[in-house]
C-alpha cells in the first residue's frame, strides 16, 4: 500500500488521532460542565459520540505509537478495511452530533431567544462543546477519507 | 475505468440520480406547504440545500439519460473528478440539513414538547419534510461514495 499522510502507523496518522481525542475529550467535558444539558437530546447525543470518537481515536493513537516504537507496517488490507469501518462510523456520527447540537445553539440565540430571555442557560458552553466537536469531526473525516482513499487504490 | 453500479452514464446511475432528486424535491414541497418554516434557521437551510441537492441530481440525471441514449462514456477521469467535488458537497450539505432539522424536530417533540403545547406547529409536516432529507442523503451519499471508489481505483 502507499504511503499517504494520515496513514495508520505514520507520525501524520498519530497527530491526527491525537487531535481528534484532544477536539472530542474537549467537548464531552465543556458540555458536561454545562448546567441542564441533559434536558436537550441533541446535547445528550453530542456527549455519547463524541466520548465514543474520544475512546475511537485512544484506541488507533496507541496503535499508532506501538507501531512506531516497533516499527511495524499497519497497512495490510484487512487493518485498513477494519480501520475505515471504524472510522466512518465514528466521523458520520460526529458529524451528525455536531450538527444537531449546532441546530439546537441557532434555534437558542436566533430563532427563540432564548439566550438572550434566560440568563441562565450556558448558550456560551453550549457553542464551545459544539465548535470542538466539528473540529473533532474535522480531523475525524480527514482519517476516513485517508483510510478509503488507501482501501481503494492498494 | 472499472464498471460499478450506480456509475455515471448507466442505468443504475440515472436510478440514483432520479431518486436523489424525487427525495429531494418532496422535502422541499412538503417542508414549503408547512406553516411558519421560515421562523427556524434550520428548516429554511433544509430548503436550501434540498433545492440545490435536486438542481444537482436533476441535472446529472439529465446528463445520464444523454449519454445512454448516444451511448457515450462519463467515465473519463475529468468528469468522474468534477462529479466527486460536486456529489461530496451537496451529499455533505444534505447531511447537516438532515441532522439540523431532525434535531430541531426532536427538541420540539421530545425535549420543549413544543408539538403537543401549540397545536398549531405543523410538527408532522417537519417530520415527513426531514424524512424525505434523510432518503434523498441517503441516496446522494451511496453516489458520492461510488464516484469517490472509481477516482480512487481507475
Amino acid at each position: 500500500m502507499r504511503e499517504l499522510a494520515g496513514s495508520p502507523g505514520s507520525w501524520s496518522g498519530l497527530a491526527l488521532r491525537l487531535s481528534q481525542f484532544a477536539f472530542a475529550a474537549a467537548s464531552v467535558c465543556v458540555m458536561a460542565s454545562a448546567r441542564d444539558f441533559a434536558n436537550y437530546t441533541a446535547f445528550c447525543y453530542l456527549i455519547a459520540s463524541m466520548g465514543l470518537q474520544a475512546l475511537w481515536s485512544l484506541g488507533l493513537a496507541c496503535l499508532d505509537g506501538y507501531a512506531l516504537k516497533l516499527e511495524k507496517d499497519l497497512r495490510s488490507a484487512v487493518l485498513v478495511s477494519l480501520f475505515v469501518v471504524g472510522d466512518w462510523v465514528t466521523s458520520i456520527l460526529s458529524f451528525a452530533a455536531s450538527c444537531s447540537a449546532g441546530a439546537v445553539v441557532v434555534l437558542f440565540d436566533r430563532d427563540a431567544f432564548f439566550c438572550s430571555r434566560d440568563p441562565h442557560l450556558p448558550c456560551g458552553t453550549f457553542e464551545l462543546a459544539t465548535a470542538f466537536a466539528f473540529l473533532s469531526w474535522a480531523f475525524s473525516g480527514t482519517s476516513a477519507l485517508v483510510m478509503f482513499w488507501l482501501l481503494a487504490s492498494p
